[in-house]
């Protein structure tokens, strides 16, 4: 953590998150992207759909009867684990922000647990080889996959949501 | 997990994915719900709007911080370690389902990982106190909070949803 140089307004807090032990993650795969270095990794999904390439997801063998009940079509929301990022930083300036803000009214990956999560469509699927191909993805090549829920508009879109 | 009596069509991995400690989770608060047992606890965000009662995140001190700029009105992503589900069923056969599927294609708290996701609205916000009242929520009083993401329609409704 040392390399970061705060910007104004920014805050870390005295404790180390990772150290809490709170609860342990499992690794059940990794996602492959075009994007090897943060430079040119686009900072959302919006902006991964424009510059193109798609993605992939590869899930480790135990966790492939998992997939099962999958589709090409359908929307996933895939949670993924940001091991790049620091995990201190309790109010941030964003270099592309509006000044600082707190790190929970933020979707960077620098947070307590850096859990990013990513709602994108399945454009293939190999279940039994543990591949589902998708239309975009917003993190580095090789970022570890936490899990793959389905998406359901009837309980991610929030009531009262105009669309 | 021994008190579990298999479905017909489910399967156990072979593994603990408790055990594989590939990433440390801190625990950043709790959810208070109405919910204090399993059986009265809502299945899903639907059925606990349907049921009323509200909700609220209490956030711990060091991460209080973090809230400023959510505001009441706006949605949010909350993730939460559901602490009392097992993690080792890789195909479930839900009692209220369609057969046997795979737990990828669930919104199941029984998963490898178990964190849950639940797209929710800030009612009313006292960042100082770290409490957030929200119009509804799914799990247990008590569960531990992992994170809370502003919840923004440009990335989080997938390209091409009919709405």
């Amino acid at each position: 953590m040392a390399d970061h140089q705060a910007r104004p307004g920014e805050v870390a807090l005295d404790l180390d998150p990772g150290a809490a032990r709170d609860a342990q993650l499992c690794f059940i795969g990794r996602i492959r992207s075009p994007w090897t270095d943060r430079a040119g990794c686009p900072r959302n999904l919006t902006r991964a759909r424009e510059a193109g390439g798609g993605g992939s997801v590869l899930v480790d063998p135990p966790f492939r009867p998992g997939l099962s009940g999958l589709a090409p079509g359908q929307a996933i929301i895939l949670l993924y684990w940001m091991h790049q990022a620091r995990r201190d930083l309790i109010v941030q300036n964003p270099a592309h922000g509006d000044g600082p803000r707190g790190t929970f009214a933020l979707r960077s990956p620098v947070r307590p647990n850096p859990v990013s999560l990513g709602v994108v469509r399945i454009t293939a699927l190999d279940a039994d080889a543990g591949r589902i191909d998708i239309d975009a993805i917003d993190c580095l090549d090789g970022t570890p996959l936490i899990d793959i829920k389905p998406w359901l508009p009837g309980v991610d879109i929030p009531p009262g949501h105009a669309s």
